[in-house]
């Protein structure tokens, strides 16, 4: 039998993708649009206030093209608050103007590559990673992905020395970005139809091509990879928002 | 030839998800949407009725992301109570203000693992797990998934002993979740989509992630699982009903 | 060249699956809702005549879960007919309120395996087998299949004498089910997106699961079956119409 | 590197399927349906006038089963042609009744197996398949194509002579259809999903499928075919439109 | 580790396909189309200044077949541009009459043969390629691909000196249709669900045909090649705005 890899989980996370019905928007009066506005700055607010007191985080970047509008990513310590800002999020006035598009329900991820005599719960590097405030970078982008389980191709059924040896050169690849991309592993196996999400945070929107690009001829990658739907986007500030939903 | 499984079957099972249409129910008055929650608090006693009565059971869960809102989980002695209940809920007044987002149609499916001189189904244990009243945990899971048939990956090509040895090593991983995670399996050949349906009960979410994560690396599943999309949610009581759908 | 199966053909067949919009006939007064009920129990009436005129047969049955609220299988002599019953139907009262949820179209099909110097067409064993009056079961269960096509799996690439073998011993599965399933196949090879459709009739549902099952082991499905999309459910008699309408 | 086979190009070619919203058309009075119908009867008064001009054809036909109502196949000598009356029709009043079901986007395309010093343009027999008058049968098929490309069945791999070989003999099967289905392929590489769209005209329904069926025993369709979505159909001649029509 | 291969990358793009709402189009007043129709144009005319300025380029194409009935194709020096101009689109009043049909987001991409020790950002002709003024062709081709990582055909498993070579190869291919075709590469790994995003221009539309066929018997693309839709059109002048728009 393989031995399963070990991982640390922190911050439940939702992914959730909007696309706004500008018609029905436009329809409203400016008071109505206004008074819309501060309702989801409000929202906003209460998120940030969250997040001031490091229980959550979140992100708000409009995304390019069909796919959606724009994404907010929420993390908070349980399942029920993810849900219940979800659920207080569809009942405001703003959802009423909005059209679901995509949402990825995970949970932040780290492999515990730590000796084993140490509580990885203990160190501060480790909590950091795992209850991330999440960066205010120009630029985000989303991907789900899985490991390969084809013929051959069979990440699962790979001994633990082989999948730490190519996720080790993998890590290589990904360390020559520091600075320039950070990047956030989700877990959703048992949460979501994959088994990781990978959100990249970065000012130069082309790192996450060339991230993305160099990593597919990485072995783990090339052979092992499946990857679903990409999304990228810019940041939308809380004090854009107006401006963004101005018609 | 190759020698199927021979299996043991209890209660049938419908799995119906559904989204709010939150902008309609927003538009009744207050006295409308209280009259359809007590209409919907009223399905819900029925249903409790019989589960009390032991001749059905039933849960009830909202669901994280915009895949649903939430998930009915009901099992009955027949498919025609099932299909009743279903038709009876579609002509509810709720109903009006819901959206089909999934359901999967099953029935409890044991494996047959005792001695051939005995009855199983005169054994109370088998009886509780084939007729089983859902627990009422914190979260629940759902997915489905088939035995691969690809290339020399064929589940339904090996020999009964090696599908028995693997089975067994699979269920001894499921064992160490004892206590922490309830399963129910429904097979659904000939009735669904998928093979079977999974349903995985727990007060820790995210012992759902780590027994699925544990089982990939298992060669049962490694090699042969095909898993469709997971659902994930948090326990609704019916108390808890009116500020789910309070606005 | 490989040799193909010959085939004898029958009537021509259309399963026409279809939701109830509940919403909509709530919205109709009672005296309305009669109306069209009595439409639709006269379109009934119409195709019970061809039935009893041995000029076609049909069933109706309500399907569980969300794929469908209900189905109707056709059989005629020709394409014409079916084609001018479902746009009869589309054109009727009934169809406003309905919305189309799947379809399927093919032509009784029978592996020819009389001497050759036989006609087959002059058995009245095969012509009741092509020209079918559908039984009254209490379940249906529907699913098209192909034939697999892929890398060493190939079922078109061997010769008769291997594909002949295993739809023998195929048979010889479906045979022990005899009096508890009655098995309809139709070919669509050229009509619709899967090379033939299954339809099993039973008055215990679980016979469909464990037939399927059991099937699945044989190596003419474990290595070259291709399934879509399974649908189940219950008989609706004419007289019951009223009742799965009534709200 | 593989040497493509050489194609002759004809007229390009837009199969074009609707699917009628009977409930909106059944709320216009008569005289309003009437209207609509002489609107497009002169459509495709102006379509026979090109076809008589021997500057195009065309063929419509019903559709059967929930894929679409009707089909449209129009012919052109360039792809402006195709889009103007595809948008010309989208504008007219009877579009306002129908829903987008599908559509194919290819030219008609023959092999060129002349001799190489032969200018095929100069044969009356291949202008004649290049822009044909299409046939008025009783019924259509229509699918669409690919040869595969995977693993060791890569068609595209293949010699000249291989293909060259295996496409004789696929020919042959045609061939002993000659006089009850005629034939029409259009390339679609470049303008559509898939390869090639193929399009199948006969007064007896059941040839398609014995055609589709013994070509798919032959090694070109069994190991080298991928087919997408059928469609079959009747002939729906000008004159029986306003019965078509009739609500 | 395989050696990724060096690429060059210019403007970013948004191919955005939409489809017209004919019906509500029709439904306005000739004043309220006529205002919409300039509205749009002063949106062209804003593109064409910046086309000018060479601070980007843009091409308008009517879509054939039921996939689109137009695609307008950006390209800035920014993703925020391409955000900013495509939220301005959906904030026009003629938005209100389009339905997004597919949407494509990528940068203009070139590998990299120039000598290391060159910069080829001071290339005169690279800048050209980089960021190029879009041709006025009379039609357009868009398609995705992946490079296939399958078993053993997996491009990114393949040594430097292989891809090259191939590469190479396929390029003669290309070289053959100067003149004839030009051909745009933008990479989207990491913004969009394939790697490239291939649009082709021609005044013979035929040539697309041709092009993309042969290039698929050429190695590259016959092992390596996955492909997405392939959308054709016809341009659209900004002056046959108002005919295309006219009913």
């Amino acid at each position: 039998m393989a031995e399963p890899a070990k991982t640390l989980d922190g911050w439940y996370c939702l992914h959730d993708f909007r696309t706004v019905d500008w018609t029905s928007w436009k329809r409203l009066s400016g008071d109505e649009r206004n008074e819309i506005i501060v309702e989801f700055q409000n929202y906003l607010s209460a998120l940030k206030n969250t997040e001031e007191a490091k229980k959550g985080s979140h992100a708000l970047y409009t995304i390019v093209g069909q796919k959606a509008d724009f994404m907010l990513m929420i993390l908070r310590p349980t399942m029920e608050e993810l849900n219940e800002l979800e659920t207080t999020f569809n009942k405001t006035k703003f959802a009423e103007y909005l059209l679901p598009a995509h949402s990825y329900v995970s949970v932040v991820e780290l492999s515990n590559y730590l000796p084993s005599d140490q509580d990885p719960y203990q160190s501060p590097e480790v909590l950091a990673r795992l209850y991330p405030i999440l960066p205010k970078t120009n630029h985000i982008c989303f991907y789900p992905m899985d490991k390969r389980r084809q013929g051959n191709d069979n990440w699962y059924m790979l001994s633990m020395e082989e999948r730490s040896s190519m996720m080790r050169s993998h890590g290589m690849i990904g360390r020559q970005y520091a600075g320039k991309v950070k990047q956030i592993i989700t877990g959703s196996v048992g949460f979501d139809d994959w088994e990781w999400g990978v959100t990249l945070f970065a000012d130069d929107v082309l790192q996450f091509k060339k991230l993305v690009y160099e990593m597919r001829f990485d072995e783990v990658s090339a052979k092992y990879g499946e990857f679903g739907s990409f999304f990228v986007g810019n940041i939308l500030t809380e004090e854009a928002v107006p401006k963004f939903l101005h018609v």
